[in-house]
């Protein structure tokens, strides 16, 4: 059932990082590759990261170049690693031009690097569903998976939720 | 697409931690409820834990009251948090009795409570998996998503195969 | 040479926690508690919590009710975690009122909650200096054992240096 | 106060990381450098890591090397990591051959790779003491220090306790 994926990383808390000396969090290096390495992952994934910034930040522009990372990609799974305040408006940009490959969209509410983090749970879940589902683009999010047109961000309580209660 | 889970622990050792009287990685308590709140996940998940033992020791009755557990769920998508040595093992023996729910089975080379542990991303797997496959028995290891009949420790590497190279 | 030991937390990077709804690092009740129950510290240690803020943000007022709490303290080996940026500003006001105790500050560069923290290093280095030095005050940072009057922070590589290089 | 310091590791509990194909914790390179890293020390270190053994089966031999290594210190101020099990015989030994130097031993109930671990308390405490204290040798363990001749680990609890209650 294995076969190559990409994973396209965009920013977003998921991969934020503590900078000591400005006392924030900020962006670094993707955290991915070690995240995968302890993962003991045998899968062969492509890492690709045009973009590293707070999606309350990202352009349509921005989408944009996402959704054409997507519809270049040699592989037809795709993870896209995203900040979850726009994730789902990226969702909607990619599934307005990429139909005939399966797109996964997650983030995290928790950087990766702090104790008690979502990040990795979320990208098992991405990792599993890109594998499984059919072509369409998707959000793994809070344990569930949602199709793009039906899920939204609670930002009271910081989960995913359908649209359709 | 989310219904109810079950996830049924049985040790191994994703749920070990450390016993510093004793120097050793023992059983407590198991540590889901824990990973499932940093998680942040929404699922209703129904957790029984009848066994906490490392793998290698592990009866083919102890199998068998595994089965009956997954018979007895109520659930259909049942997620068993198992040793990795003899995972395979306990998978075949479900699929002789369970044929029409949907069981995962995951566990981890590292213990949870360890630095660089898989134990959290191998769940995630198992919680996308689950939600997504066709009645049957299944193991998400290594990234993957391997069919009982068709998955193998490689216990040099660390990883999971599946049989057929 | 064990004695008892007021600890008072002011706040600071050292406990800060991250907020997932809002985003951002934040405090709530303090660490310490758990930290010395990791440390298996067996010292009678009294926990005081005055304030909770950022320390670039501490009024001359509120360095006067750390002087005034040091004052009244019943032990007279105290800590204080503080915010690095003003540890020293605070460290001579306790140094102008109070003169019969040994009172040793200290703080972290990165959360106790983060990879990679230097939060309990440092406690831990405050922990022995507070039971070996004579009545006065000090800094513990970056190692180092500081008198109030010789000791400042480097902003630009985060550390603690003396004054007479 | 600062002056150069050595630290010379023996392995004990403090420095071990699990092997996840061998399923246990062992002995791998000296996590020190990056745990002084973390801990933003400026002190000018010297690491020497002559063994990496349990305690339990260090011979009188070892304890000698040791010892010697202490005698043959450039660096009048001496770390030695050591498990728990022996360090006070460990301390004795040195103790009868080492009388020029300070002398600090201090180990982990919990490796340092572990979550709950009291490693980097440990070397924090022993880092101020060796730099405070007159010539002698030392345990630092349970947040206290110990002279090596009134100092002995209560195995049941875990902790280090003074012989004269």
């Amino acid at each position: 059932m294995a076969q190559d994926l990409r994973i396209i990383t965009t920013g977003g808390t998921f991969d934020k990082q503590y900078d000591a000396i400005r006392g924030e969090l900020t962006f670094r290096e993707s955290q991915l590759p070690r995240i995968l390495s302890h993962a003991r992952s045998t899968l062969t994934v492509h890492l690709e990261g045009p973009l590293a910034i707070d999606s309350l930040y990202m352009t349509e522009e921005q989408r944009g170049e996402i959704a054409e990372a997507c519809l270049h990609s040699a592989e037809g799974r795709i993870i896209i690693i995203h900040g979850t305040d726009t994730m789902c408006e990226t969702a909607k940009v990619i599934a307005h031009h990429v139909t005939d490959k399966t797109v996964v969209l997650t983030g995290a509410m928790t950087p990766y690097s702090l104790e008690g983090s979502d990040a990795v749970f979320n990208l098992g879940c991405a990792i599993s569903a890109v594998q499984l589902l059919d072509p369409g683009v998707y959000i793994t999010m809070s344990g569930r998976i949602f199709s793009w047109d039906n899920c939204k961000k609670d930002t009271s309580r910081g989960i995913f939720v359908p649209i359709e209660g």
